[in-house]
């Protein structure tokens, strides 16, 4: 299985092995590693510890092909990738004018001039080393050989680390990378048992991944032969049906502004227990004011009826939490601006509020159309607060996207 | 810095190096030994490769006192962990026969014969190791002493490994957790120029966390001593003034609903490019109904004027991204439902719709308080959609929260 070249991917920062924070990098320096014809033999985290990582990057460097660091660049005094690196593999560092110049530029941000001086540590760079100027934030990465290939250091925040990464990796020739089938409203054993069948024939080998919220059922090709991928996507997608919403990394949002703008729709929302997600969703993806009007996030009863007419007596009579009441808040949002498809959220995420009639989890979703169709659904969602609101956000989501793929 | 016991955790699957899934228990696993009292020397992922795992765990458990695994303890082919750690440690595997018949008792939901011989895997228990039955899902943890101490192999799914590692670390001291001050409107290295002259006489450790929208000055008692942390963090808090909104964990949204509980405000929000994020941040802290009332999601200019009564000749004047056109927004807010105190947002997210005069990243912010004071507040933010929108969101809830501290 082993015939790619390894790679080790290193994060760097007392705050993920302490875990008071959470690592993203690695995985997704992982990701482009497979994408890009890696085989990730580790993915580690290590304190700001100068010796511990001075001795991993020593080990790791005469094994893999390739190496990625991230974090320990910034300017504060455990910032220790750049010195042990230096230690690792017997190069000493030294001052980039080049950088000294740009962080001189940048330094009029800090008011304190200790910290202006501090600043000058992220310019020593490794002898021998290439550069990756800093896109975003101050610390430039760095490329350097390494016995077995290189060495790549980059900074730790995402937003930084990210353009550095692409440059890293650019011109390495990248192996058929998987076709990813996200899916809704099935389960994983589900899903298994539809495709399975589906692809008996084909050489292709097949992961599944749940979330809360979703489902991916994840082609590879086998041993790099990627003729019979596209054939068994297509098998696949077919068996899953309309549960498969995106075959190309879209998101569920995303796939809900694209239909919308390919029928000329115009959505708008109203929620109540989703508290603002349905709307934060579909205005996270680029382009989608085309499409979105904007929504009301009728927490109070006085914001339901003053924002979206829904009749007091109504909420009365039914309670918040009913299909009356979804239909009444669906139907307020098509009445601001000029919306043509709308989807009201109204529930009990917990974790105060339930009864026994009306349990946290439950959450009622209206659906309102321009052309007078509308109707009410129910659902029973497990997991705490946070699980259900992200539950019936997914749902809110994809009960638009099956109304515009009814037409 | 190093007179605690150390740890190391492993957590396994092919599905974390190669990026297909971000994998949680790690930092979980992390933070709830760095509670008990142990240094967490690191932290890896490794694939499903027997021989790899194998070595990594000869190695670590003769360094740590504490080596955690997690994963690769279920039925399929790819359980690799209970195999690797049996040759790593020399101790043979024999079936507990305890495990077996809780096993088969599970096994009737299961219809292939074959999927109930596999379970029989699961069974399987290292010589002399303890088990930890399992509490959800059906593989047991077990905990193996090494040379250095013990070996504790945990189930993957979070539900099925959190009860477990509270029994494996049952018992063991807590160690002084470390004081977490969160502050906002503020750079990483001003916070640590004014922080550390303040705390250089107390026995505590320093570490700073930056993320795009906050900054965690984090105080850790030096050897376990932990008298000195209390005047530090005291200290800290001077030195830092308003910047710091929280000293225990409570997240930025947490904090503004604290506030305006205890102040009897009521809060309420028009949003155009945070596009409901505030509300959902708002709205994610647990009891947010006792002091929110909704919100406005006013993405196209018809739902400015609809919902909030913006004038139409206000916002073709002066552009809907203006200072007029955020107070005209958040005393639209204020004269729905029974809000005291409004935020608003209106800004360029990009990628598009940026101008030389109103470039992607500028955001105007209106404050309007029921006493009649009003006012706006102009910032501009580096950085992609994605981040724009959360600086704006972190923005507008720091506004609100000095708002309500200044009463």
């Amino acid at each position: 299985m082993c015939a790619l070249p390894t790679a080790a991917v290193v994060t760097v920062g007392t705050e993920l092995t302490s875990g008071l924070r959470r690592d993203t990098n690695g995985s997704e320096i992982a990701r482009a590693l497979a994408e890009a014809g890696y085989h990730v033999a580790s993915l580690s985290a290590l304190p700001d510890d100068l010796l511990a990582l001075e001795s991993a990057l020593r080990t790791l460097t005469s094994l893999h092909a390739l190496v990625i660091v991230t974090g320990g660049l910034g300017p504060t005094h455990d910032d220790i990738t750049r010195e042990a690196a230096s230690r690792a593999l017997g190069r000493p560092l030294a001052s980039d004018n080049g950088v000294v110049e740009r962080l001189a530029a940048l330094a009029g941000r800090h008011s304190e001039p200790g910290a202006r001086a501090q600043m000058a540590r992220q310019a020593d760079v490794l002898e021998g080393a290439a550069l990756l100027a800093a896109v975003a934030g101050t610390a430039p990465g760095q490329i350097v050989p390494t016995p077995a290939g290189a060495l790549v250091l980059l900074p730790g925040p995402p937003n930084e680390m990210r353009p550095l990464l692409s440059r890293a990796l650019e011109g390495r020739i990248p192996s058929t990378p998987p076709v990813r089938l996200r899916c809704i409203g099935i389960t994983e054993s589900d899903a298994q048992h539809r495709v399975q069948p589906a692809i008996a024939a084909r050489d292709v080998d097949l992961t599944l991944l749940a979330t809360p919220d979703d489902v991916e059922v994840v082609l590879f090709a086998r041993d790099g032969r990627a003729e019979d991928l596209g054939p068994a996507a297509e098998a696949a997608k077919l068996a899953l049906g309309t549960s498969c919403y995106s075959d190309d990394g879209a998101s569920l949002a995303e796939t809900v502004v694209d239909l919308a703008r390919r029928s000329n729709a115009r959505i708008a929302c109203a929620e109540s227990c989703t508290g603002g997600l349905v709307a934060a969703a579909l205005t996270d993806v680029p382009g989608s004011s085309d499409v979105f009007e904007g929504g009301v996030v009728a927490y109070a009863n006085a914001m339901k009826s003053g924002l979206l007419d829904v009749p007091e007596q109504l909420i009365a009579r039914y309670g918040a939490v009913s299909d009356r009441t979804a239909i009444a808040m669906a139907e307020g949002a098509l009445q601001v601006g000029d919306a043509t498809l709308t989807v009201s959220t109204t529930g009990i995420a917990g974790p105060a509020g339930g009864s026994e009639a009306k349990p946290v989890g439950l959450v009622w979703f209206g659906i309102a159309r321009h052309d007078g169709r509308t109707h009410a659904v129910e659902r029973r969602f497990g997991g705490d607060r946070d699980m259900v609101r992200r539950r019936a956000t997914a749902t809110a989501l994809d009960l638009l996207r099956r109304s515009l793929l009814e037409g």
